[in-house]
């Protein structure tokens, strides 16, 4: 085995080590374990793509204590419970079947008692996956609006301010309707920063926009006389004090409840590290929040990685710098690849001949834009095989055409569906030998 | 002093640590006194805007071996010499008195002997300072040529492939006039990565073009009927090898010369950490060669930033990371700003809100963009107080008008002309007590 295929075996191992360590079963067992929890009877109730996973751990940890509950996840996204029901409803379109589970989440919310244990499990989808229109509103009113907003260019903030006034489980909405002692909130975060309000438009968490926020994105975007009118009726309720505002901070409702960041971009990168260190590399988690056009911040990787192999800082090889974040790609051609192979492609050209050198983007979910690839693996070397493939790397890059351009080269990386969705993950590795 | 005041304050010691490690005198003196340097009459050359202050360095150094010289330097770059003539031209757009300078310094290393040692003083700006036409063309030719080139959107690299080609003091020319046994070659480094082939188009180094190289970016441009006919059938002499190669790896012409990069980015980048350290932080250097776009590199500082802020990693604060390079600005708006200057206005949204936190962009020649200003330094109050100031953040960045933001929100830097120019500087900084 050459170096070069040393080090890649290593990343891979990195990989699979932070992975592993996101996966939701996992990531609840280890947050659970280290609880102060009270007695009394468990309910888990939850939305999201991990979801289904998270209250399986649930029901391993607790066991007979498990009086019932239900988990709205995606379709395919099942896995087999005890006492918690599992539904399947529509994402990213929320549909009937996540109309009719969000209703019943609320109904268990409420027939819970003072002295039970309320274990909601949130992860990422779960907004589009238990809709439960406001009175007087339904889902074609809700998918109306969303779908309006999402052409409109809003930002995943503005989108929710408005989301939590249109709907009832969200801003803090289902944990109203407990009337457990004991909310426990296990959050499975697939949001740069963690922020609880936004995983899932948070459920559980007190919400810091209001009527008038979510009015000003419709008008913002010149929306408020193409919502339905029932949207339009239902935010001027709010407005005039008619309607009462999601959950705030300081609300009596969340004196009982916790959040809990069970599994996170951050966690993932620490995970690699470790796993980084265990293999004889020195390991910095240089950063968990990493956002921006990912042709950019590939470039910035490349340029952390030559200083790693050719000076040796911040650490001598080898070495391992890890990120997580989620970049965006501004699409101008019509290529195919998804924001950790346009991430990877961008690299490989700023390492360009560098050896023992390389750069590994990751999309934790096993899914990088409507791909089969996870994300890409390239080093000093890939420009050269894709060139060698009759792929000129500067133009797949400028058709955003990165999956054919890492195919050729090898560099492409494969997970199948991992079960779990944090943010992406970034390595920058130098090798020891090839200095 | 408040906290945040203290932050400032030793970041500016920081950066004025950095640049005073690059001041062009000091680079040469420094590099001079650790080289292994034969007797003999010594002469002085070069071209670039810090080459009057190299070669004063020089002759402070030699004293009375020094036997005489000329260096070529941009208008008000001139200092006072006692040997070497200084001679001033212009640029970016090179003149007569340029063309006049290149043929005496062509002239001036042909006369030079077998047991003198020739010093060959190289910065940035070079290039456009010592143009001397290949037989058979003039200045109008290399000034047209050039003009198309960099309206058509050439890289720097193909530019220069073009420009070694039709000149004779660059691509290896002027070592290889020097009759001088020793030619030692003083770089100051302006260019990303320190190809000396690149820097002031490389009148000592190895010219990995070729004329075929040249033709094919004129071709590649659709310029190769639109150049003067001179510059056309010039090439094509070249082609058909009736005129001479620069000079390539190998030659023996090579075996004479020696390079030393004196400053560069990387070492600007060294002297930043060292000082941060001194003043009691942790320092790392993450990189040196950062390239990209401004406002995406600014994100990436920002998430670094905001890890070291508030989680500690991947060094506990207070801690500075340091970074270098030069970043490009896609202009979509009519603003006012620099590429600095840009960096620190998306770094300040990426950081709002972010306690102990600072971002600092510096261009290390003292002039940022077409602004006086030297570049910013950002915290996580800028933008409450840009909005303070009555200018909105996000749309200043869009509007390419990071100027007027930064100026409200009290975060430009102003240094005057430093007299050096090398790649530009990034600071990451978290402090101690307001974590």
């Amino acid at each position: 085995m050459s170096n070069a295929e040393a080090l890649r075996t290593d990343a891979w191992r990195v990989c699979q080590a932070a992975l592993a360590s996101v996966e939701p079963g996992r990531c609840v067992l280890r947050a659970l374990k280290e609880m102060d929890l009270p007695g009394g009877r468990v309910w888990v109730v939850g939305m999201g793509k991990a979801s289904a996973r998270m209250a399986a751990a649930c029901e391993q940890f607790f066991g007979e204590r498990v009086a019932g509950g239900l988990v709205v996840t995606a379709d395919g996204c099942a896995v087999p419970t005890s006492k918690v029901t599992v539904a399947e409803a529509g994402h990213p379109v929320p549909d009937e079947r996540g109309m009719a589970a969000a209703g019943e989440l609320a109904a268990l919310a409420e027939r819970t008692a003072e002295d039970d244990v309320l274990i909601v499990v949130i992860s990422g989808g779960g907004s589009a996956l238990a809709p439960l229109p406001s009175t007087g509103l339904d889902l074609t009113d809700i998918r109306k609006t969303a779908s309006l907003l999402l052409r409109s260019g809003a930002t995943v903030r503005e989108m929710n301010a408005v989301r939590k006034h249109v709907e009832e489980l969200k801003g803090g909405g289902l944990a109203r309707r407990a009337r457990a002692g004991h909310v426990e909130s296990l959050i499975l975060s697939d949001v740069v920063g963690d922020q609880v309000e936004a995983i899932a438009s948070g459920p559980t968490a007190a919400d810091s926009t209001t009527f008038r926020d979510a009015w000003e994105v419709l008008v913002g975007y010149g929306l408020e006389e193409r919502v339905p009118p029932r949207v339009r009726e239902h935010l001027r309720r709010g407005l005039a004090g008619e309607i009462r505002e999601t959950v705030k901070v300081g609300d009596r409702t969340l004196q009982r409840v916790r959040h809990m960041i069970v599994g996170s971009g951050a966690e993932a990168a620490s995970a690699a590290a470790q796993a980084a260190e265990e293999l004889g590399y020195r390991a910095l988690v240089l950063a968990s929040t990493v956002e921006g056009e990912a042709r950019e911040v590939g470039r910035v990787c490349a340029a952390v990685a030559q200083e790693l192999s050719q000076r040796g800082r911040p650490v001598p090889p080898p070495a391992m710098i890890v990120l997580a974040g989620e970049t965006t790609v501004t699409v101008h051609g019509g290529g195919r690849g998804g924001r950790n192979q346009e991430l990877a492609l961008s690299a490989a050209l700023g390492i360009e001949g560098v050896d023992g050198a390389l750069v590994c983007a990751l999309g934790t979910d096993g899914r990088d834009g409507p791909t089969d690839a996870a994300g890409a693996m390239v080093d000093g070397r890939s420009t050269e095989r894709m060139r060698a493939g009759g792929v000129e790397p500067r133009a797949a890059l400028a058709e955003n055409d990165a999956y054919p351009a890492l195919q050729v080269a090898g560099d492409l990386l494969f997970t199948g569906p991992t079960g779990t969705n944090v943010a992406d993950l970034y390595l920058i590795v130098a090798g020891r030998e090839e200095r």
